[in-house]
């Protein structure tokens, strides 16, 4: 059996701390007292196990507990580990999780960097230094206004432009406008210079437009994004950076809460350096100390270990420490973080706005003055856009061209079993699957049915809403209430939980299309 | 100009407290420090409003700051709201945000309890009294055994039935297999009482796979499910509650860190009370006081207060507090929360598992002897299993039937303009929208193309896939590296990114059907 191994900061007496370790152990996985559990397999194979109980050192009164999780409790989805991890317990007091070690089997269901440290470097010709990043603000400036900071950091040199996540569009048209203006100036500067500057716009659009929106940056030729993990919900986040080839800036918004209590909580360097990378964060973006936030020098140094160590499975993530860095703290932050980071610096440029480039150029120099091997070469990747690159099998998949053939079958396609549910009576029909289920991307299927003279489909119903189209002979389709001849070309909509059957009501075999959702609800006897 | 009303408590010197209200208005707006503020639009229209800062009776150093925002910040959605509450500023120390008011712009984008206290008393048919609810578990059990304990529950009169939020599937046929034998348990006993016995799943799969799973629960005849907001993500959950017609449980799994620290975080009636009704939870379940959790008595009287206070605009919602409840409490819950409360009684009804049937009897009689006015009657809604319900104008829509005329049209559609962009050139185009531009809730669209003889259609690409078919004469498929011709019947995949174009190359019209993803990016130059 493997297991997830959780470390958790307990704040107690020495002598309850053993009993609080257990509880926990009890507590994320069964949620029921210890004599509640009357079988041996819940006990071996479900109840957490505490592995070790030992004192903090240099802390008194405080314990560090480890605790083995078998892994299928994990869920086979990512948000799901944050119940297992941190879920309940998040509602008890001074128990803190500190680190997390997770075995083989989860960790192939966590995407991680897609390009990293070594990835982005190459895309950007920029070696052996930090990046030089910034934020396009305040909200309320025009798309003009946003464009020309952006375009005069380019300009300057700078390396990585995002948005403020406070850029936030009400509406697809207000995004597009925004993001192609920026785009279009950085993309400008680009071209004169043959330098890169990445421009990561921020995506937070409503749920059920993330596509929508994600789609338009990946055909819009833009490289890079921000998102915000926890107002998106992780498993959302997982799902967009294994979807979409953009490099992915993660942003710390909300998150504090798990931070401002060193006994409770999460710690930083998990949350925002560890579990951030695990996501699929090529950058993650945190307050740096001594500005306006409260990180300590200790924490932000953990987030940026959490992002980069070394890692068999994922590659390194950026750390990004932003807020209150000033020419004057380069050299301290040089020595803190290193080469491998990503210094956002919005106040000290936009304070100087008048003149952005040059303020951009002096700041880049003085990175440069810290980092005299630094260089600037010809990039080892190409400047592709996210939508030129081998995104999925997809992109280069031959198009599937299935030409008809007289006797209504189409080349590559042969016809199939109906179905296997004996609960739903039918005769004489056959099934060919035509679109839908050979890995092709939409979200639909098309499947041609054929039902022979005195046969008829099983009469059901289904959440889904479908649509049929008559290809040959004559059939009725009934509705209960209504019904309606198909004939060739004849379209019918069967909306959501309407009952339905079809039936060949001619002498020939009657054909038809069913144009179906991709993801959808079993029918069931209607 | 409406606005966001919030209210912070800082933990600060008398003197910083005007200072600090006004960097968090500066902070969840612009994010620059006011000197950089150079548009008189920007400071009107966009940052924030201190509107007082009073110190907080009775605790000293401790103010309440009032801030306004400018409602446009709250975005269209509702996750976006509290990147403007509470995104920045959870980051820095001595700060809860402890209520928010609305305007009506932005309640109307918010869900709601759908059915609330008086609609699950009516679906029930229990008046006057608390519900008595319990927990399916621990995990590990089998089907056959969380079935069984959901079975006795119901036999001995116990109202809701919910999952442990632990409980996690590792596929849909696992789901299907344990919510169907314990809701199956539960109505077996529903049908031979005559009583109502409400059964909640834990609804908690992939992200990518909520839909089927909720779809499920509806055509089951599920009337109720569990979820938990924080994993799901916000803008999640208000898609689920309004889009699925179920009874939602909201669990506080993962809330914890913004609790811990009363002068940091969100204050629990406004996260798990106020916030989880308005996301749409028709119940809310927390840790009650005196059990093994941390909130005080006071915290949990606030949250039945959010959950339930009058409001014009939102149902109130079932308190569930739960954990700790015993016999001898009842009488203390009874005059702490009142009659409209779900009592959620796990460990002390399972202790007693051998005849959980006898336990919940008992607790039931227990529940009656604090409220003798109670009843239990004729329920004045029906039954009815969310299938059942008219959910969305859909479910009544008429089947719609497109018959094909001999001149290729459809009865009940008109061709229209192809499409308006013009850096996209074809020549004889037109377009007939045929099913998806209707309010249809296909993930698909189908619209009829024609090009006359010489005419061709855009050379495009675009992120998602589409097929084409033919209908009439012949036309030429160009792809760059491939053509292929389409001749009615024959049907052609188009991969995702893949350029493309079709041309006329007959003498008569040129007809397609073209099958494309309902939500789609927009075609591009190719």
């Amino acid at each position: 059996m493997e297991f997830v191994s959780a470390t958790y900061r307990l704040r107690c007496a020495e002598q309850d701390a053993e009993t609080i370790a257990r509880e926990i152990a009890l507590e994320q996985t069964v949620e029921v007292p210890e004599e509640l559990i009357r079988s041996a397999a819940i006990s071996d194979d479900v109840v957490g196990r505490v592995r070790s109980v030992l004192p903090v050192s240099g802390t008194s009164g405080a314990f560090a507990a480890v605790i083995d999780y078998p892994a299928d409790l994990a869920g086979t989805h990512v948000g799901q580990m944050w119940n297992l991890l941190y879920g309940n317990i998040s509602l008890k007091r001074h128990v803190r999780l500190t680190s997390v070690s997770l075995p083989a089997e989860v960790r192939r269901r966590l995407p991680g960097p897609r390009y990293g440290v070594d990835g982005l470097r190459d895309m950007l010709g920029v070696y052996d230094r930090p990046l030089l990043a910034t934020a396009l603000k305040p909200r309320g400036s025009s798309p003009e206004q946003l464009a020309a900071l952006a375009g005069a950091f380019a300009a300057g040199g700078g390396d990585v432009v995002k948005d403020d996540h406070n850029l936030v569009d009400a509406t697809f048209a207000e995004f597009r406008e925004r993001v192609d203006r920026a785009f279009d100036a950085v993309e400008e500067v680009n071209v004169r210079t043959g330098r890169r500057t990445l421009y990561a716009p921020n995506l937070s659009p409503p749920i059920q437009e993330l596509d929508r929106y994600a789609e338009y940056l990946v055909q819009r030729g833009v490289r890079a994004a921000l998102i915000a993990p926890m107002l998106l919900g992780f498993d959302t986040v997982a799902q967009l950076t294994r979807r979409y080839p953009l490099v992915w800036l993660g942003h710390p918004t909300f998150t504090g809460s798990f931070f401002h209590d060193p006994d409770h909580g999460v710690a930083p360097g998990l949350m925002l350096g560890t579990w951030f990378r695990w996501l699929g964060c090529d950058a993650t973006i945190f307050p740096n100390y001594g500005g306006r936030f409260s990180f300590s020098r200790e924490e932000c140094v953990s987030i940026a270990d959490g992002a980069r160590s070394p890692d068999t499975d994922f590659k390194p993530c950026w750390p990004a420490p932003a807020g209150g860095m000033s020419f004057d703290r380069l050299s301290e932050m040089a020595t803190d973080y290193g080469a491998d980071t990503q210094f956002l610096i919005g106040g000290a440029l936009l304070s100087d706005s008048a003149n952005l480039e040059g303020s951009t150029r002096r700041f880049l120099e003085a990175i440069l003055a810290q980092f005299p091997q630094a260089n600037q070469r010809e990039p080892a990747a190409a400047w592709a856009s996210a939508c030129e690159l081998p995104m999925t099998t997809e992109a280069r998949k031959i198009l599937e061209h299935l030409s008809f053939r007289s006797d209504f079958t189409w080349r590559g396609r042969a016809a199939t079993a109906y179905k296997p549910d004996d609960r739903l009576p039918f005769r004489d029909v056959s099934r060919t699957e035509l679109v839908g289920a050979f890995g092709e991307s939409t979200a639909f299927d098309v499947r041609y049915f054929e039902i022979a003279p005195g046969g008829y489909s099983s009469r059901e119903r289904h959440v889904h809403a479908h649509v049929v189209m008559g290809v040959r002979g004559k059939g009725m389709l009934d509705t209960g209430d209504v019904s309606q001849t198909i004939s060739p070309w004849d379209l019918a909509y069967v909306p959501s939980l309407r009952p339905h059957q079809l039936r060949n009501t001619g002498r020939e075999p009657f054909g038809f299309l069913c144009i179906v959702d991709h993801n959808r609800d079993r029918p069931q006897p209607a």
